[in-house]
C-alpha cells in the first residue's frame, strides 16, 4: 500500500514525527550567535549519550567516513594494528587501515560468531616492545548481528597499557550501554541513521584525552577528517566546515527524547525488544544465526532453513509493506535482518513478528503454529 | 521578529518550501528499488545541471570534503600542483594539497582581485617535461565576491595537455555557465547549500575520463574519499556507503524545480541579481569590493568607507532579521557579503536594498538618498 512502509532494517531506522518536522525548518547561518546555541546544546547531549566528559565531535559524512576519521588521526604510517573481524565491517576497517599503508594484524572469526577475547589478549601480550598502536574492532556487527565483547578485548588493550582502543559502535550507540569514561575507550565512532533515530548523513566520534596525545604525533595525511580542526571548532560552540544544518535540527529534537526516556531505559528497550524477537523467532522454528550469549541489541539474523530467506523478506515486504534487511555477501539468500534499533517499541516487535508468522503460512511452511510467535514475545514482554 | 530569517548569505541559501518538505519524508532503505530509482533520477538531473555526459558523483560531505576527494583520487605524493589562491578557498585547497605532500606551487592574487590566466600561462608553458600534474582554481572565490577567469586558466592547461583542472565551483554550479564538457574540465566540485537550495551535507563532483586514467595511477591514500568506489555505485544506481537518504528527497525537488526553470534561465537570473545588487549599492555610494568585470553572480562583497560593514551587518539583522555575511580573516569588520545565489529573486534584492537604504539612515549616515537604491535596481531589472 502506497506510504505505508515500516522501516526494520539496520538503518535508516525511523525517524520520529517530530525528528522529521524538525528537519524541515528553513536553516539559518552556522556561523551565527543562535547556531551556536544548537551545536552548544547538541554537545552536551552527546556527551551525556556517550557517557563521557571527553569530547564528541560532529562530522558530514556516513559511519565509514566517521570511522576513517577515528583511525587516520591517531597513526603514522606503517604503525602495527590489530584489527578484529567477524563480518563485513570489521572486514571494511581491515580495508581502510590497509588503504592508508598501516601494518595490519587481522583477528578473525567465523561471520556469525563473536570476535574472541583471548586472541587479541594473546596478540597483545606477545607485544612486548609495544609495537601495536591500535586494537579497531566492530561492537555491534550489522551484517550478522553479532554482539563482540568489547568490555573484554579492552581490558586486554588496557594490560597493554600502550595502544588505543578504536570503536566501531555505529550499532550499538543508543541501543547498548558503552560507558566510554568508565572503561576508558579511546576512540568511539557512531552514525546517525542508527540508535540517533534520525536520518543518514551525520557522524559522530567520541575520543579520549590519550587518543588526542597520539594525535599530536600521527602522520597519516588528512584534511577534511582532521578531528583536531573538529575539536577546536566544538570547543567554541562551532563547526571546521559548513555543517548539516537541518540534520543536526533533527538531533537536537531525537536527543531531547532520548533525554527525557533515559539511558538505562533505552538500553533496557532494547534488550527488551531483542528476547521478544528472539522468541518469537524460536517459537516460529526459525533458527537465529546468532546466539543467545552475543546477540546485538541492535539487530537480528535469522536463518531459515525450510524456506529462502529472501522469499520472507519480499513477501514482507509486498504484503505487509515491512522492509527488513537480506543478507549481505555470502549471506545473501541465508539470513534476514531484523532491525530493532532506535525509534523502535514493542508494538513494532509485535507487528513484524505476526507479519512473519502470516508469511510462512503464506509460503505453505509447514508445522507453524499460528499466533505462536506472537504469544511467546509478548510473554517475554510481560516477564521482562 | 521570531521565525522571520531571510539568509542572504553565500550558504547555507534559503531552502524552498517544496524542498523542505520533502526532506520531512520518512526515509526508506537505500538499498532498495525504489531508492535506486531516486539514484538514478538524481544522477541524470545532476548531469543535465553540469552540462556533462561524464560522472557526477554525490558525496556525503561538506565541499571542502568534495574538494578534497577532488584532488587525492587524482594524484600521487610529490606530484606538482599549481594552486590558484586570491581568497580564502583558494588558500585552502592550497592547504589541503600540502596536507597530503603534494608540491604546491601558488599562484597568488591579492584578495578581491582575480588570479592571473598569464601566471598559470607562463608557469605551464615553462613546464616542458609536464611535471605539473593539476591546476586547482576556485571559480568563485566567496571570501571575496570574485569570479576568477576559469574559461582562459583552463585554456592554458588545455595547452600544456597533461595537467587535469580541478575546479571549486562550490558557489558558482548552478550560478554561473559552467559548460563542462564543452570546457573540458576535469573535475567540479560543489555543495547542495549554495545553488543548490538545499541544505548542507551533501557534495557533488564531476569526473572526466582523462580524470578517471589519472584515478588508476594516483597513489594518495584515500577509502572514504575514494570516488572509484562512488563511480562504481552509481554506474548501479546505488551509493557505496549509507547516502543522506533525506537530503537526497530534497534534491530531487530542487532539481525538479531547477529544470522547470531551465539552465539559460538560471544562469540569466543570477547575472540580473548581481546587477541589481551593484546598481543599488552604487547609487547608495557603498563601495563594491570586487570591480564589475569579475564579479562573482553568487555573492557581492560591500566595503563601506563612512561606516562600519560589521554596525551594517548587525542592524540588518537586528531590525529586519536579514542575515548577511561578515569579513573573513583579515576582511572582518570591512567588508558584508551579500549571498544571491540558489533561491533568491528579484523581490529579495529589492528587499535587501531597501534595508540597506534604511539602514543608513538609522545609522546616521550623511548623503544617502532615501530609495535611490532601490530604484537603480529596479531600473536595472526592468532594462534586464
Amino acid at each position: 500500500m502506497e506510504n505505508k512502509n515500516m522501516l526494520m532494517i539496520p538503518g535508516p531506522t525511523p525517524v520520529p514525527e517530530a525528528v522529521l518536522l524538525a528537519m524541515a525548518k528553513a536553516p539559518i547561518g552556522h556561523r551565527t550567535g543562535a547556531f551556536s546555541k544548537v551545536i552548544a546544546e547538541l554537545t552536551e547531549n552527546l556527551k551525556w549519550l556517550h557517557q563521557t566528559s571527553g569530547d564528541v565531535l560532529m562530522l558530514t559524512a556516513s559511519g565509514t567516513g566517521v570511522m576513517e576519521a577515528g583511525i587516520i588521526n591517531f597513526l603514522s604510517p606503517g604503525d602495527r594494528v590489530l584489527v578484529g573481524d567477524n563480518g563485513k565491517f570489521g572486514e571494511r576497517w581491515g580495508k581502510v587501515a590497509k588503504a592508508y599503508g598501516l601494518n595490519v594484524d587481522i583477528i578473525k572469526a567465523e561471520w556469525g560468531k563473536p570476535l574472541d577475547p583471548e586472541a587479541f589478549t594473546a596478540k597483545l601480550t606477545e607485544d612486548k616492545e609495544k609495537a601495536i598502536k591500535a586494537v579497531i574492532i566492530t561492537h555491534s556487527e550489522t551484517s550478522t548481528g553479532v554482539l563482540n565483547d568489547l568490555e573484554s578485548i579492552n581490558k586486554a588493550v588496557k594490560d597493554h597499557g600502550e595502544a588505543l582502543i578504536i570503536v566501531d559502535a555505529v550499532t550499538s550507540l543508543g541501543a547498548y550501554n558503552i560507558p566510554i569514561d568508565e572503561w576508558g575507550l579511546d576512540v568511539v565512532g557512531s552514525g546517525s541513521q542508527k540508535g540517533y533515530m534520525i536520518p543518514p548523513g551525520l557522524g559522530f566520534v567520541s575520543v579520549s584525552k590519550k587518543a588526542w596525545k597520539a594525535y599530536e604525533t600521527a602522520k597519516l595525511p588528512r584534511f577534511y577528517l582532521d578531528l583536531g580542526k573538529y575539536k577546536k571548532a566544538t570547543d567554541e560552540d562551532s563547526s571546521p566546515f559548513t555543517p548539516p544544518v537541518n540534520l543536526m535540527y533533527g538531533l537536537q529534537a531525537s536527543l531531547q527524547m532520548m533525554r527525557r526516556e533515559g539511558l538505562a531505559a533505552i538500553f533496557a528497550r532494547h534488550q527488551r525488544l531483542t528476547q521478544m524477537t528472539r522468541a518469537g523467532m524460536r517459537a516460529l522454528d526459525l533458527p537465529l544465526y546468532a546466539a543467545d550469549s552475543w546477540a546485538s541489541t541492535a539487530i537480528t539474523a535469522v536463518a531459515p532453513t525450510l524456506v529462502d530467506a529472501e522469499k520472507i523478506r519480499s513477501t514482507l515486504n509486498k504484503k505487509f509493506d515491512i522492509a527488513v534487511a537480506g543478507g549481505q555477501d555470502h549471506l545473501k539468500g541465508k539470513i534476514f535482518r531484523i532491525g530493532h534499533l532506535g525509534f523502535a517499541s514493542e508494538r513494532d516487535i509485535l507487528t513484524v513478528i505476526a507479519a512473519i508468522e502470516a508469511t510462512l503460512i503464506e509460503l505453505g511452511v509447514e508445522g507453524v503454529t499460528p499466533g505462536a510467535g506472537v504469544a511467546a514475545a509478548a510473554s517475554v514482554m510481560v516477564q521482562g
